[in-house]
């Protein structure tokens, strides 16, 4: 079987896109090995955290070698199964990467989906890791609880959207922070945010949040890191928490970029600063996917996903989600 | 009777110093209304907080006033005593100011002393808020165990010699940064760390540290800020904690100061870097205050005191405190 794949040909200096990766065909066995799957792609998902996979800098998992597939998880379907869990059509979440095909072991991070639960597509977002990662970032790390105000980054995004509409359910003030009107319309309209601010276009964005949240922040969910980071430091109430769930708006951590120090804001708020990988809560994730189905089919998670039709468009895709053009979570469609 | 005080007359911009304040003679009642104590000071703190208690900047108490006694830790002895659980004679500990007599309201932090049980001038220091901050802050933010790699700024100051000596007591590896060949020694011989490195002389702080911490730093106890600080986030291990005890390596935070920025190690290492304030522990300090004289009794715990007498030396002293002159806890004597 010919399977065409997209592998990292040069690192990037800054934002990933088209030319730092090539297409290529290659024959796959599709028999599976013993405790094995081989899979045909249907969804790829495109992910801020890919400029960290792509960079020698360090980070959560290795860098993707030169030459190698683009890391990537995706939604596919089996097409032979060497696993008792797992038959031939059943469809899976797992890290199968940019590609058409994959033989994978089936002990790694593969899922089964239930088609009838949801699309299956949102197993890479509101009801996969974006979903996951809002939800134990803001009841883990930020210790959301009714009455909070919260600041979200991104907040249309992946990500934020969903982290919007789980602290408003929780009873928290939601306040978004994106970057175009249009945005600012869906957070209030489909996210269900209490207040959305266009840093854009808002002129002092902390005079802007310390108007909406004049009691401070209780917790800054925090997907950019920058300038927009420096602007809610200083409208943290007392004892707030701060979650560093990525850092989207810097192009590169070498050299470090410089920036206000927050050290005095830590100290005198008592500040509780942490960072975010969801990888250490793997073991969580069932109980937390039952809560964000059961609020999917109440009606109450809305999420956009943004679909672009054909492997050889996902390098393009991944820039243009650092450019901050698409609208919810960023998919690449292989098949339906 | 007559009553010498240190006000404030300018807000420092940058360290306080003597140009900052003036001697003022006044008198003063020393019949105490009904729960009220009046004291004679024996000994004043000289505390890195200071520069912040007479900075308009954001901090967790209200500035001293322009004309207002500077506001200090002391060691004092009852002359009068309108309250039933104090008595003439009693040695307190009380927020008594830069002055000689004070008269109190008893309820409010004041605590009386033992003098059998250690020099009552320890009060100020390794038995009083310097012992309490190095226990809260590395066992509550930074939730020391035995085998955790712990580096400590100002190692050998009033707090950082305490904090390493807690460390080491719980079976940590302690790491010490200080300023001088001098304090060098003094954190290996009687503040018993396992290492101590000058920052001023070592060449590449961060190489020296990961040279002594390969399997990286798991706590941080870090009163500095600055560039120090800068060369322990590059050492941090996974899951490091970091605790913000103070800034006393930032002259001003108006404006604020930059540096690089710490987002991204906090992000990959998911690190916990958290602000700790003394006062919000005040319900726990019987117990602490406990184990830390416990300590001291078995010989566990040694601190050192830079006594000065007169007054009229505490603006000096708060800015050789600064300069890092001094050898542990900065003390001011007025009597006996």
């Amino acid at each position: 079987m010919k399977n065409q794949q997209l592998v990292l040909t040069e690192r990037p200096d800054g934002i990933p896109g088209p030319q730092h990766f090539s297409s290529v065909t290659t024959d796959i066995d599709l028999t599976p090995p013993q405790g094995h799957i081989a899979v045909k792609n249907l969804y790829l998902s495109i992910d801020p955290a890919m400029r960290g996979w792509v960079s020698l800098e360090e980070n959560y998992l290795p860098p993707v070698a030169i030459g190698e597939v683009m890391r990537s998880i995706t939604v596919a379907r089996i097409t032979n199964s060497n696993h008792p869990d797992f038959s031939e059509g059943d469809f899976v979440y797992g890290m199968f990467g940019w590609q058409e095909y994959c033989v994978a072991d089936a002990s790694f991070m593969v899922r089964k989906l239930d088609p009838e639960l949801a699309p299956v597509s949102s197993a890479l977002g509101a009801l996969g890791p974006n979903g996951l990662t809002a939800y134990f970032a803001l009841y883990k790390n930020g210790q959301i609880k009714a009455g909070d105000t919260v600041v979200i980054s991104t907040a249309a995004g992946g990500v934020g959207s969903i982290a919007g509409q789980i602290a408003k359910l929780t009873g928290c003030t939601t306040i978004g922070l994106t970057g175009s009107d249009e945005k600012v319309a869906l957070c209030s309209e489909e996210f269900s945010y209490d207040h959305a601010i266009n840093y854009k276009t808002c002129g002092d964005i902390e005079a802007a949040i310390k108007e909406l949240a004049p009691n401070g922040v209780n917790v800054f969910f925090d997907s950019t890191s920058g300038a927009i980071a420096d602007a809610v430091y200083p409208c943290m109430a007392m004892h707030g928490r701060a979650i560093q769930v990525g850092t989207a708006a810097i192009d590169s951590w070498i050299p470090t970029p410089v920036g206000p120090r927050r050290d005095r804001y830590i100290l005198t708020k008592r500040l509780n600063v942490s960072g975010f990988v969801l990888l250490d809560h793997m073991g969580d994730f069932p109980e937390a996917l039952t809560q964000l189905a059961s609020w999917y089919k109440q009606g109450n998670l809305n999420y956009r996903e943004s679909v672009i039709d054909g492997l050889e468009n996902a390098p393009l895709a991944l820039t243009h989600l650092y450019e901050g053009i698409n609208l919810g979570k960023q998919l690449i469609r292989l098949a339906d």
